[in-house]
């Protein structure tokens, strides 16, 4: 956003009517200048009203998640310290994974209205029309590998606690990398990663958050929205302002390496433990009661075979009856 | 190689001398591209004589790693399968994770006779002059990043049995990730990977192997090649050959989930067991007894503070008087 455009909202939040020529003379541009700048807010879903002799009203912001909004008062010390905004990109994955290749620093985040070319694991399809959350987080933790599913673990506590303080509403953690309401899906998360052996490069960590978009009659019966969940419309600012605040407690526990209770909290957000679970992979299907995860973020597995720990797969509940 | 070129190369390897005119007449090409097509492999190193009335002689063949010598007559399924070689780059690994973006298949191998800008882990230089092999090898295995380790050990391993096999000397090797020989570094290995959270994109294995090439004066007390171990010029075409052999075994064993045949592999070769080490790391160092490795690649010492499994950092051994 432009620095006037930013000056202009900042009046138009801390007063009631404001003329077009208070405004122009304080920032020390025409009065066009002023009103095409009103012009672009408005396109940006500010509502903005005026009336002769009294001036330019703000009605509401806007409910895109800008940067500017989004940004503003949050005080965090590494996650969203720096924010981009696109109305329209293929994936915010793909475009923060160029800005991470040429550097940029860690808690940046690509954020967009809509994604044309999304996916989630696996690379399978993933709807990502207008009024969700879709956006990437960069991180460059100095832990190798091995511990990558700590990241993706304190991603999916952060998410929940911040959909539970924004709107009561507690999702359960599916392993390895959802989010659910009612058995249905409200969250993914797609983690990417570049590495050498001992050290992570950079990591991607690509959210998809079903907030106030449609959700197509062909995946009602598997996902589900925030809004359909509470019947109200969601704050996407308010709600990715409480995603920040967590992301980056939960952030500075990994780096202070506090592993075991990130493993712990994960484990409880997640009510797996005790539950029989099938995990399908590429050639066999695995059955067993959940005895917990590992550090490696591997579910720890009791089955015909005894303990094992399972590092990759889909899972699926199987209704315990026995 | 231009397929002439090769077919030139093929007759001079199975003839005594041959005349120019009966290549031209056998090729179909001018006596003129003959010579063109000599004076070009003269120049890639082969050495070839021309004697009046008696026509071209193969003296020798060239020392160069080409991917037509190496490729000559071997049998793998997947390692080598195709190989360029060049005869200077900035790093091979850089070459190979561009060609691997664009979806290489793998088992390709990049080789250079010089790399200008090569590095070892955390970003340090890589001495990569003339004579040496510099090498990566591209693959594509169905594991989760947890698992990575397992592809650097058969690598450590392939590059261990391939050099015994080769000069008679077994390196010991380090971890995570040299081979040393009379305790000097003989060979480094830098892994790269690509990732989603449970499934690798890709890997680089980057390889340097100090072999008939000079070791600077400052780097002596350090490093060691091939040629100084063994008082002789050592084939790199037929070095190159048994690695690719050694690793395509090791990379089946890998896919067929032999992994505690690795790790048992790997730690008879390390000698590490037993011995009292120091790991550095970024904050801390780590004194201990190694106890043995995990299938994540870590470490078992047996310190003060009891068992831990480390991942990173740079290890020394503690003579143990005791």
């Amino acid at each position: 956003m432009q620095n006037n455009q930013q000056k202009i909202l900042e009046v138009l939040k801390t007063n009631a009517y404001v003329s077009g020529e208070t405004i122009a003379e304080q920032l020390s541009i025409s009065r066009t200048a002023v009103w095409k700048h009103i012009k672009q807010l408005q396109q940006q879903g500010y509502e903005i009203t005026a009336k002769p002799r009294k001036g330019y009203l703000l009605n509401q912001i806007t409910d895109l998640p800008l940067e500017q909004e989004i940004q503003g008062g949050l005080k965090t010390s590494i996650i969203g310290k720096h924010i981009q905004y696109f109305s329209k990109v293929p994936s915010t994955n793909d475009v923060l994974k160029n800005l991470a290749k040429q550097g940029e620093s860690e808690g940046t985040i690509i954020i967009a209205e809509e994604q044309t070319n999304a996916r989630g694991r696996k690379n399978r399809y993933w709807n990502s029309p207008k009024e969700g959350l879709w956006f990437s987080i960069l991180l460059r933790p100095h832990i190798p590998p091995q511990k990558a599913m700590l990241v993706t673990m304190i991603a999916s506590i952060s998410l929940t606690q911040a959909i539970h303080r924004t709107i009561g509403i507690k999702p359960i953690i599916k392993w390895p990398n959802d989010l659910l309401i009612q058995g249905k899906k409200v969250c993914g998360i797609l983690t990417e990663l570049s590495a050498e052996i001992d050290q992570i490069e950079y990591m991607l960590i690509g959210i998809g958050l079903n907030v106030n978009n449609a959700i197509p009659e062909s995946l009602q019966s598997k996902s589900v929205s925030l809004k359909q969940s509470t019947h109200r419309h969601v704050s996407r600012v308010m709600l990715m302002q409480a995603i920040c605040i967590a992301f980056d407690e939960w952030y500075e526990q990994l780096k202070k390496g506090c592993e075991e209770h990130i493993r712990s909290t994960w484990l409880s957000l997640s009510q797996i433990q005790g539950k029989t679970v099938e995990i399908k992979r590429e050639l066999t299907t695995i059955k067993g009661i959940v005895k917990g995860i590992d550090l490696q973020g591997g579910l720890i597995l009791e089955s015909d075979q005894g303990i094992q720990h399972v590092l990759t797969g889909d899972i699926q509940y199987i209704n315990n009856t026995s």
